[in-house]
């Protein structure tokens, strides 16, 4: 099998940096763990608190931390850190290669949205606290078997208030539904196509960060290569 | 401008995994760093040392601590941990948008190979120690503008040593002029053929980890997108 993920990303329009944070990281046990982060507003100020909230999970999850126990810690460190008077929303997305399962840990309004390997789009949407403003915050925690089929998408709320200003809105089960309608859809040309409809909503002009990842299992036998690639505009 | 980084990685024949670690980190004052470690040995025991070291560079650099000090730090902390009986090569390579600059700190044997914008290629080869086995190790440091047309190729030395068991060897300087005498070959693109060309020389079954990280700086004007992609067998 093989895991392919791609996450594009963009900032607030007008601001000079995303307050998104997304970082990756290997597990020690193996397989690998994406946390995304957004943070309270926007620019600088939400800068600083994602990427604080993604330094946490993500130096917790390299020394073999369990997710949990990571989102909790990340919770617990922003919480004490501010007073509990400033927000994050905080998802973690593992393939943990030794209990063969995706792990989904969400902090967030947004909902997680699954493409089972049965064709069910399902969408995981139980309320969830974001982390940093109330004591005891804990993560909502969903676990899938890694069987190829299966998609996942997660998203910073910037892709599902897109157009909120001209009352258009961004259907996002529906656009995934219809995006993986085709068998080769690429995780990229998903998360790529999610991102520009969102911003076509917003006339190109971003009115919050958005930042798109798709995860798909796959069952070729590829040639054994990890690979990753980096586009960083400056 | 916009950088794209490219990384294909494989870990030596017939092991479970590779013992080099590649880690992702953006910058708390903006920009990326990726750093690159080849444990010593192969297998599960070098992976516990990469994965460590990695880990160390990764959470400093995270925090904002400049390159050289991190390197230094993560030698520090193999020193302490294993008291000077273990080694592990180190590549850090940093896009520093504070200072404008492709920071590149090597603790290898491995020569780091740079294409400048005017063609020229160079071999930053000055001697250098792994981290891990005496007190003290510092790393080589190169500070290059970043402008584009500048290319960066960093490597484990499973790339150099490939084909060592049938005395052919891969010429990479004369590689990798000839993978950018056309001005359109992406990073992606090095950073395989390279891979490619080592798999070659040892028929298709590495003796040794072998990791290809490829950067390059290009002046055209994106889409402000920033994008990853991850392809992982398992």
């Amino acid at each position: 099998m093989e895991i392919k993920v791609a996450v594009a990303k963009v900032g607030k329009w007008a601001t000079s940096e995303s307050g998104d944070t997304l970082e990756m990281i290997e597990r020690p046990h193996g397989g690998i763990s994406f946390v995304l982060v957004d943070g309270q507003r926007s620019g600088r100020s939400a800068k600083a608190i994602s990427n604080l909230v993604a330094r946490k999970a993500i130096s917790l999850l390299a020394e073999g931390v369990r997710d949990g126990a990571a989102a909790r810690a990340a919770h617990d460190y922003l919480f004490t850190h501010k007073g509990g008077k400033v927000s994050a929303t905080l998802n973690i997305l593992s393939a943990d290669l030794v209990s063969n399962t995706l792990v989904l840990s969400r902090n967030s309004h947004c909902p997680t949205i699954v493409l089972t390997p049965g064709g069910e789009l399902v969408s995981l949407d139980e309320p969830s606290q974001p982390v940093g403003l109330r004591r005891g915050t804990k993560p909502q925690i969903t676990e899938l078997p890694l069987v190829s089929g299966t998609v996942v998408v997660i998203y910073t709320d910037g892709l599902e208030t897109a157009g909120a200003r001209s009352s258009r809105a961004l259907d996002i089960p529906a656009a995934v539904r219809e995006l993986t309608s085709r068998d080769d859809t690429s995780a990229q040309q998903l998360a790529d196509s999610l991102l520009r409809q969102a911003l076509a909503l917003d006339d190109g002009r971003p009115h919050d960060d958005v930042s798109v990842l798709v995860l798909r299992v796959l069952d070729r036998e590829g040639d054994g290569v990890r690979r990753m690639t980096v586009q960083l505009p400056i």
